[in-house]
């Protein structure tokens, strides 16, 4: 192998292949590269799992070299770079595409050549010299893809979970303290779009943010259940090629390297081939989703106009709003979340058909999974940050239009129900509206005297 | 058989069964019916599956005589049952559950049990007598289950998209016919929820009725493709058991029959495990649903008030709408439509599922297909008539409302930019918005003499 | 009104109204009936919704009344008639259909109008005498629909709930048990459809027990956001119109009536709008069928065959499965399953659709999400009872075929490899594949003499 | 401004935002860039998009010279850059995200400042003298990002329709080429994943081939849709600000420099808020991801094995299969193209929910629209080519395994029926697969000595 050459050959069973020279990978690698020329988006995109599959890398090197069937110094040179992987360097050398067939097999011999081939760096050797250091047999060693890989994704979406939770409490905050602000302004309370109850502005945006808090809980609750894994299962779930002792030394390690609350699962070769926690995770990262589409919806419609709509609030101008209406200001902050929103219901339905299509021992289909998931939730995370500082934490209520649209409307009837009665309060309500009457206005009109004279008493604070 | 006794018994090869004594059913049929008691609805809530079913026996028998493979006997006791079927009679005896495993082989079988058991009748038989006319032997003749179900389905949403159209056509005209109503009424246009330019109200229910009249164009289109019928491939496509002839003369009665313009599918094993015609119908399902849920929307927006929303249309009140709020009056038949519209979607994504779920010569899920299609079909003909008769064409324009928005609006702004330029327009717009001025009020303090000069000039005629 | 006429009449704001004279119910219901002729199916469909309904109904009377603002003798006739109602009776009297616009307000209103006049006739009156005992009044005394139908429905679903767990833990029995009784099968393990590494069918089928078991657990765990109630916020969370106490003391009173572990939303403005729980529960609900589908298709592929086939199980014979090929016996339990689980995904969609829809104070939409629901929790709980009734508890194994299999395939060859290494049992099991070898027959001419020895040495024990 | 510093400051209505020198963008799009931080996906992702503006802003540049609105100087001026975009150049300064909201504003102004600045340099001037190449006044002339962006989008989705159906007549001419190779293979064909008749092995493949080549014809028909523009409709679909004669004009030259046949909408107002063309060509995606996702799924099964499944093809080996399983070989190929097709069905529901979601007089979620139909089509059309070259094209039927397979099943059974009847073909079927016979074997023992008979002659020339 010539070093100062652009590419150096290496074999595998089925032939040799050229592997640029610079690349810390190699053979299956580098046929995966080939294999899968799908996004020209590589895993390191996400940078939770390339760590979160050093860690594993890690975990199960101490748990070998633990158990006497890895060397003192292979195992150094494993832990060395995998601690080198989750602070974040090589990155740029895990390069196969976020889709790809295998289950995973890509991804885990992408970490597993690398690993060795860095380790052999370490060790005083060259790339290559895997008698050294085997991807496979050393790197590997009491592992399988199918333990590996599903143990490595639900380590990255826990890491992926504290900035969107980070995001979700700020968006919370923002909406709470417009909560407050607006405490005071009545309006008028909606319900079909109809005019209903008076309310007050502030609760509106109270329940914003504890519609959000909710869903912090929810979150939590549900990311538990990716705790659970089946590192130690390797194939299928039967730990085979796998010491007697190796699944719980291995998660204990893992355990303590990742600070994620590990268990392992009860059934592994039910584990093996289960997706269930994904499909829970992705249903809450949607629900998340069909609130924030909702809120901003609302964010929306109370903006409206600025004449000829509801006018209630005033969202912040971040850009002009149209290239040919001048002064337009549109909700562009609420509508870029949208769009976030259906993204993520669109990839819930992907890792749904997804989690559906597993056979027998195992689900090929867990990169589009993990892919999918992983993009909802940066995605999610990003659009909450711009919700809450470049809309939320800018909103201005328009009080003198709150408190217009209230005083021109009926919803006052509703309170005089127990005063007059149903029907009767239907009736008045009937007639201000046919005549453009206010309630006041109206009472003579359309009730008996001693009723009017209820309904009167009964405005007069209003 | 004791013909007075509650039940008489059946054997096949797996035993003998209890049929109750006045069903023209069979062995399988009750076997189905035991077998599958998932939700309570028998085939025959689809009217148009049976008579389709009819036909194709109809048809097949007609062949089979023609080719010399079934007596003239049993082809006409065969067709006699089958002209009583299409005309509405015995389908209490189609009672298989619509949901069903076996790719419709237990619906073929109540069909094929049920006419040789009325054919028996009609030769002076009895039920049970299937050496005179047998369900698989006679009736079910050179066919298969996976021939005659594909056909029969495919004939059965032909017939249900007659009252879809004449539905859709309805509305149309109601939307035209208010289109026309309103042609002179001017109002605010929005877009992004936000005041646009002007446009007169008529336009918005002229696109309505245009958007859906586009549809129609395209059920026409995409229903054209369920026309392609595998009638004749029995089994798998290969058309075993089937003479030579039979495919094509199966399909010329079949054509005439039904009076629908049948082909013969050129590729009778693609044929027979495609689904691919439905997709496309039920995405054509799922766009109109879309588009209806979009005007639903939008006529739920602007009758939104009475007093505190959009106020420019009325819709017709057709029940009181709150139980505690006295006189308010809700969009209820726009929200069912868009209910409907959501069940339309969702029914269209078991369809995906369904239809991706099929296995080398055959698509066993076709019966959920079939079932979710049909039930789109007849909630969005229901769904339309009534937002027709309940509800466009008793819409009332607000003019005054419309006239009151348009006018305190800036929207006129726009077609000043050819004049004074996009960003003296801005400046003006924001000004005037800034102090709650109109543009000719604001034109002197916003910009230089020469151009708010100009601008009063173009607005002169406003 | 004449008694003996089919028709009563009934006159509310909009006007007089036909009301079947034997019908209970009053003029908003038949405006109802009238206006959503959709599908034909009334909410009495769902028996648990029409018991909630009551229930609710009966608790707001007991707090009315313990309030003050409802007479005893009023309450009395409420409560008696709510007790007939969640004792299954009158049933009949709740038409108006499943799909609804008005957010509900329909199916209170039936409930409503009903115990009002079947009240009255036990108060010694007559149907329509609401002066005594008035629909809106007395019946819907400090409630709105928008608190009573959030709250019914939840306690519906809660309700069907108990019966889809019973069939979950029966069809876990009946997993566990084969799962028993095939512990001793040893087969082939198959990972992305290949010959993976040795286990017993046991252990699938317990991996297929114990991945039910869990859903269980998911089940329980999410069905208790559905006991968070909104009962006493009455039109949007404000709780107009109920007195200060009313929400503390219906809550308990329907607590002890359903046996529910109720509780009051926090934020009541927030939870008159927000469909979260319904989200997250029919989420629980599609993460079911996934898991169902997958094991339904893992069935199906097992039972492949009988000849050509995988053919590792027998499924019961339950119906013959081919008009046309003689003893062909077909999965059409597994695929029954299959397609309930393809509509409980859909339905799902629906919900998501729906509960995105909500606006402002309230979400419009939610009849359709309670009919999803339901009907998704109804099929998914017959389809377990057929999947365990008729077929998994008659499965079969086919030891000599599962043997045969292992036996004839190169499985073993995983756990040469900490003995070889990954390459050179590469070497052999490629070499075994190309000359159709057994791993023994290729040791010697694959590897070298030393690694042949230690091939035949641990493979003795095979 | 110091052309030497890192950034130039502009200013707009809203304030001053520097920009970086050597950006040709200017306040709008820095700010959308700054507002949308979302994917980190820069629009230029899609050239086809970068390329499709350009020709309608040399489009509209030509109308508005042509119609006196545009001087020829600062016309050939756009129009040379427009050039210059076309041919490829300038790409990287189209900057926003490909999630934003503002319904394409952010896209259409990115547009306009580029085209302005580097007309500017064209013209001899600097980046900003806006009064002599006006993004507004002069690029977007006549124009609105109401009109400009629908029309550039559904250019850029038929632009990359070209290698999408290149992609799949190679997809096509391969399974027809495998389906002539093995064309004399007879096979046990398959429903329900049961043995069902013979059938030669190449017509499975054909049927592949056929049902792919079927979409292409789809696509065709549906794409035709998105050449109906609203370009010249403007804001709204009114024509506000664009002279009379534009709308032809421009559609005219547009279709000239784009070679797609356009055709102007008939109704503007109605097609500037439609989406119906995006959803009907988002399903016809989604149809061909279920086509292939079946015929990958078949494919698999068929592949099965090597010695445990079915075992009827082997697929080309392209990398190892697993990094504990010795030799083991994936269907890695077809697996990731399952992936695609769930990720092309999930983006069709994001497609659905931002179509659903317009408002009025616009769709303002467009921008998510065009994001993910791009993204599935340049992902099946990347997997379909993987799938033809790394798979297809390599297939080798195991003949021996098929004649095996077919000579071991009862599947001839069916051919006897027109023979001896339905049910004794039944009882024969049955009796063999009890006692593992063959039906030659199984014929005494099953049948009447005449019936066994018949059986021998007609089996005679298996």
């Amino acid at each position: 192998m010539n070093q100062t050459a652009a590419f150096r050959t290496e074999t595998d069973s089925l032939g040799a292949v050229e592997i640029p020279a610079l690349a810390a990978w190699s053979v299956q690698t580098q046929r995966a590269i080939d294999n899968f020329p799908i996004t020209g988006v590589p895993i390191s995109q996400y940078p939770e799992l390339i760590a979160a599959l050093a860690m594993v890398k890690k975990a199960c090197a101490l748990a070998n070299s633990g158990l006497g069937v890895l060397s003192a110094a292979r195992a150094d040179a494993i832990v060395a770079v995998c601690d080198e992987i989750i602070a974040g360097r090589h990155h740029n050398q895990f390069a196969v595409d976020v889709m790809q067939g295998g289950a995973g097999t890509s991804t885990n011999m992408n970490a597993n050549e690398v690993i060795a081939n860095l380790g052999l760096l370490k060790l005083g050797h060259r790339y290559g010299d895997y008698a050294e250091l085997h991807p496979n047999d050393h790197v590997n060693r009491s592992q399988s893809t199918n333990d590996v890989y599903p143990t490595a994704i639900r380590l990255a979406v826990l890491a992926r979970t504290v900035p969107l939770i980070e995001a979700m409490q700020q968006l919370v905050s923002a909406f709470h303290a417009k909560g407050e602000e607006f405490t005071g302004i009545m309006k008028v309370g909606r319900t079909q779009l109809q005019d209903a109850v008076p309310m007050p502005l502030g609760a509106e945006f109270r329940g914003f943010a504890n519609t959000i808090n909710e869903d912090i809980q929810r979150l939590a609750d549900l990311s538990a259940l990716l705790t659970e894994v089946n590192l130690g299962g390797t194939a299928i779930g039967t730990g085979i090629n796998a010491p007697e002792a190796f699944r719980e030394l291995a998660v204990t390690h893992l355990r303590e390297i990742s600070g994620e609350p590990l268990v392992s699962a009860a059934d592994l070769i039910e584990a093996s081939s289960d997706l269930g926690a994904f499909v829970m995770f992705s249903s809450t990262l949607k629900r998340i989703a069909i609130k924030l589409s909702k809120i901003c919806n609302d964010l929306r419609l109370m903006a409206s106009g600025p004449r000829a709509g509801l006018g209630e609030i005033i969202l912040p101008a971040v850009q002009a709003g149209s290239s040919i209406m001048p002064g337009k200001v549109n909700p562009v902050i609420p509508e870029v979340v949208n769009q976030v929103c259906f993204q993520a219901i669109g990839n819930d339905l992907t890792v749904t058909m997804a989690a559906e299509a597993g056979q027998f021992q195992l689900n090929a289909m867990e990169p589009v999974i993990i892919h999918k998931v992983m993009e909802t939730m940066g995605s999610l995370t990003q659009a909450m940050d711009v919700l809450r500082s470049r809309c939320v934490q800018g909103i201005i209520a328009d009080e003198a239009r709150c408190a217009a649209l209230l005083e021109g409307s009926l919803v006052h009837v509703t309170a005089l129900v127990p005063v007059i009665g149903y029907e009767a309060a239907t009736k008045l309500a009937k007639f201000a509206q046919a005549h453009g009457f206010s309630l006041r206005q109206a009472a003579g009109g359309a009730l008996p005297e001693a009723l009017a004279a209820q309904v009167m008493e009964n405005l007069a604070g209003e």
